[in-house]
């Protein structure tokens, strides 16, 4: 309340009506380093996602259904309203905004946390109350007195063994493309395209391991903005080095000229509205999320780059192999069980932490047993719930290795199941083998043939609320676009050396959760007088439970693919394991 | 030559650099009548699809690959270019004015002929061009000189047995709809919203029972413009009669407070662009593709017009199974065959007028023998080629009904057939049958299910380069929006009342054609904690022909849909059939 009042007192006296605070990073990043984390000092609120809007009679935080529980207990006492997104009468806050702010009123905000594309929608909402925008004013951050510092940690070297093609290289097939696009000077500001770029890797994020930085290339130049502390060492022959706190003063001083004539792209829903604010109006901007350059690049994986992504997906195979064969120990010993949700987090960071480049885990391990499953996204904590011999064990979880990032799901029964429940594990596996041996043409999206995965369980007057797939980063972020396969429009075709996620779900209120996932990689298939087709590869190995299958549901194409894929399975980890983990694998991927 | 050259000297003297010459009508209807055939009159060209661009020293006319052969033939000594449109290296007709038009220069056409939304791509690709537009140049139209008159003849009542609602009802909807979305008027420029919404049917365009018209609707008023001839004594006590003529004169007098304190709509896709220029600049527009209002309420059949529409199909049905049963004689009997594509489009329409409440066929039947049906919209014309005992026959027909509108197609086997046309016909018919027993929960929209009817195709390297699916009039046209199935996306969800066509198709080059089509209508399923689902119910009852099938190739499921789809044809027309003729039927529709 005191914090609350004390934010209260500082825009009474600046004039502004409304503040809003994103918690975001000046990147837009999906996980974010504490310096940045202003929503959290602010609200008490941890949680991942949340926006802020505070006005001087009235304080929200917008969450999703992810966090509504978390929320509520955490805003206890600080004078902050939970509005939960989604639900029916629920405003959203662009609506709040729009009702709470007074025609002529004053907005504000910090502008390096707000994506420019949000603050466009901000604006068009409020566009009949003619407000003015503060977009420069950090009130948080000054409040704060003890606020972390800015990560300092070294960056390090994304050796040309596992880059495949040298920086150099990647920027000329940039310039290739910008010249397509008639971009002049291409701004980049996601910290994943930097890193693959610039093939290195750091230690600013959590989870993700890239480094504070932002670059701008034109067709004669190359400017790193970054921590000279961080890269020092790191050869980076392309580029010009300036401090990363220099950016925005080098934007202001830019001219007509430095773009060469063509025009200066940002995209509009990674860059900040600050650096759109800073740039001269002299300079000609595209805009268009559409016309981005390295995410798509980044997306297609070379063949230097796949072969490494198999050889860590093999070792990630061994981790899980292990960790079910430990579950399964821990299951038949005799007496009480003592296992906790977050024993498994700490289990498979112990046994990833055994294998050659690793580097830390690429995003929270979900292990979420019986009713807990049901939230899509729950994550345990330090030690999460105890979990007992019934029903289902969920666990989502990726390994970030310098060779490849990695992102699996698998449910495991730990005790008697109910045919419901054995019916809904069947049904998800009809959808994620469904999408995993689809064959289509040259330009199809993933929204396209996003229904494959969800039909087993429309015809059974079920579905799941989250997306199919998601593209996944070289030892980058576990989360990557542009491509996607979910029920929403994307345009971004699947195409040659994409990966993808197959993650079909089912989740029962109060009850359970189900989710099986492996990591799909787009390849050619055939070319007819019909065009090029494409299917998929999938690069994961681990055993999917045999034991909760309702067998009878399955076709023969179904099990087919399921005894190809667990006969791959076994082939591919047995030699790197030891005689009595390869009689247990063996056992684990039986024809069915 | 002679014509184009007159032409030139016109553009010459008025200073025009580029002319264009859609072809259409100023309501953008898919059929046109005659008064409206400038394209034609001008090149000769008389496919349905073609757009017209002459300069000084060129003259192009881009057409698609249906009528690639056709334009070619009709163009010859004509002066016009023939420009094939998606072919590699063809310059689209937008990219020739950009290139063909002088920086400064003036393009002109007829605005009457152009949507609006095409105009405003014209005119964003030659922005930098700084080109003037002149809009209400009928240039070809005033060379004419023995131009067909507007037709002239009377409309008809659709009357509320037919319609269901009254006129009066359906425009208390729209309203309540204008409300909605804060439209103070509504200007409805497409015949079949006009048509839907006054409960009139007409014969101005071929093949689609509607009138020329233009409707403004407001909160307090309705006026309708058109011929008052036409009209005469159809009571419409609902709408204030003004002459068609009289519509843009009455646009240029609006003033904001007609549109009482909302904004006026129009389509701008439907709207053309005239209507838009006219409009005095002090009103608010609402241009929005999206909020259009009656589109969305006519595709959502009622309950009475959906028990219409249920005999009307039965009726269908009947010719259908009258026009196969003459085919197999024919083809059963002695002696050369002497049969023509023609001669089907004959049979039908003669089979169809026995019929109570037939107004006209829906569409020129497309009756393709052989390789003609490898062309997916292939009109046979007059006589057409002659059918060999060879092969398969495609037939693609419907009828409008004062209680339905029509459009089925199936192929049929007149001789023997290779595997491969085996095979490609089962395929079809399994993504036919994929589609019709699919369930989705609510929100789902055609492009997510597509897929369904195209993945046993696309597994097997093949695909059709169409549309699944398409929505169809009630009494109107037979391609109507705003939602269909098709791989490219659209936002507009399938719900309750919708109907569309499921026609999923394959075609081999030079050898054959084979589509299997019938239109489904949307109907609740079951409704679940995971939502409310829908499925579809076929409209259609005409059997499927069982001989071309490879039986190997289909599942228990396709089997048993196929024959409960011919159980229920056989529950349907039997009544109305003569006992010779439900023998037949009992055959055709045996179980497989």
């Amino acid at each position: 309340m005191e914090t609350l009042s004390k934010l209260r007192n500082i825009m009474k006296a600046q004039g502004i009506d409304a503040y809003i605070v994103t918690g975001a990073d000046a990147h837009g990043s999906d996980y974010v380093t504490d310096y940045w984390k202003t929503r959290a000092w602010l609200t008490g609120f941890t949680g991942s996602a949340g926006m802020v809007v505070v006005t001087q009679d009235k304080a929200g935080l917008w969450t999703d259904g992810r966090y509504f529980l978390q929320a509520e207990k955490e805003l206890t006492g600080t004078g902050f309203t939970l509005y939960k997104m989604e639900e029916p009468n629920v405003p959203t806050y662009q609506q709040f905004l729009k009702d709470e702010v007074p025609a002529g009123g004053r907005v504000a905000f910090d502008g390096r946390t707000l994506p420019l594309q949000s603050y466009e929608t901000i604006r068009k909402q409020l566009k009949e109350k003619d407000a003015a925008y503060e977009c420069a004013l950090d009130l948080v951050g000054n409040m704060w007195s003890d606020r972390p510092a800015m990560p300092q940690q070294p960056a390090f070297a994304h050796e040309i063994k596992f880059a495949g093609l040298s920086a150099g290289e990647k920027l000329a097939s940039v310039r290739t493309e910008m010249k397509k696009k008639e971009i002049g000077g291409y701004l980049v500001t996601a910290l994943d395209d930097i890193a693959w770029l610039l093939n290195i890797r750091g230690n600013d994020v959590p989870f993700t391991p890239v480094v504070y930085a932002y670059a701008f290339i034109t067709h004669a130049q190359a400017h790193v903005f970054v921590d000279p502390d961080k890269v020092r060492g790191i050869p980076l022959p392309d580029f010009t080095l300036h401090p990363y706190e220099g950016f925005i003063n080098f934007l202001r001083n830019l001219q007509p000229k430095d773009v060469n004539g063509g025009k200066l792209y940002i995209n509009a829903n990674k860059a900040n509205m600050l650096i759109n604010e800073t740039l001269p109006k002299s300079i000609p901007v595209n805009r268009n999320v559409n016309d981005d350059i390295l995410p798509l690049m980044k997306a297609k994986k070379s063949d230097g780059e796949l072969a490494n992504i198999r050889n860590a997906y093999k070792k990630e195979g061994v981790v899980l192999v292990r960790l079910l064969m430990w579950l399964e120990a821990q299951l038949a010993a005799a007496g009480e069980l003592t296992l906790h949700e977050g024993d498994i987090t700490c289990k498979l960071r112990d046994l990833r932490s055994t294998m050659p480049d690793y580097i830390q885990d690429s995003f929270s391990t979900i292990a979420a047993y019986g009713a807990n499953a049901a939230s899509a996204h729950y994550s345990p904590g330090e030690q999460g719930a105890k979990i007992e011999r019934d029903g289902l064990l969920l666990i989502d979880t990726g390994g970030n290795y310098m060779d490849g990032t990695t992102d699996t799901t698998r449910t495991i029964p730990v005790g008697a199941l109910t045919d419901e429940m054995r019916r809904d594990y069947t049904l998800v596996l009809k959808g994620h083998i469904a999408l995993a041996v689809a064959q289509f043409p040259e330009g199809t999206t993933g929204s396209q043939i996003d229904v494959l995965a969800r039909l087993p369980l429309w015809l059974d007057g079920k579905n799941f609320r989250h997306g199919t797939g998601h593209g996944i980063g070289y030892a980058l972020c576990v989360h990557e676009g542009p491509h996607n396969i979910a029920h929403r429009h994307n345009a971004v075709a699947l195409t040659k050396g994409m990966l993808v996620s197959n993650e079909p779900g089912m989740y029962k209120d109060n009850h359970y959760g189900i989710r099986t996932e492996n990591i799909l990689c787009v390849k050619e298939l055939e070319k007819t007088e019909y065009g090029q087709f494409y299917g998929f590869e999938s690069l994961t190995f681990c055993p999917i439970n045999i034991c909760a299958l309702d067998r009878a549901l399955l076709t023969d194409t179904e099990r087919t693919y399921l005894n190809a894929y667990h006969k791959a399975t076994y082939n591919a980890l047995a030699p790197m394991l030891t005689p009595e983990e390869q009689t247990w694998l063996k056992s684990a991927t039986q024809e069915v």
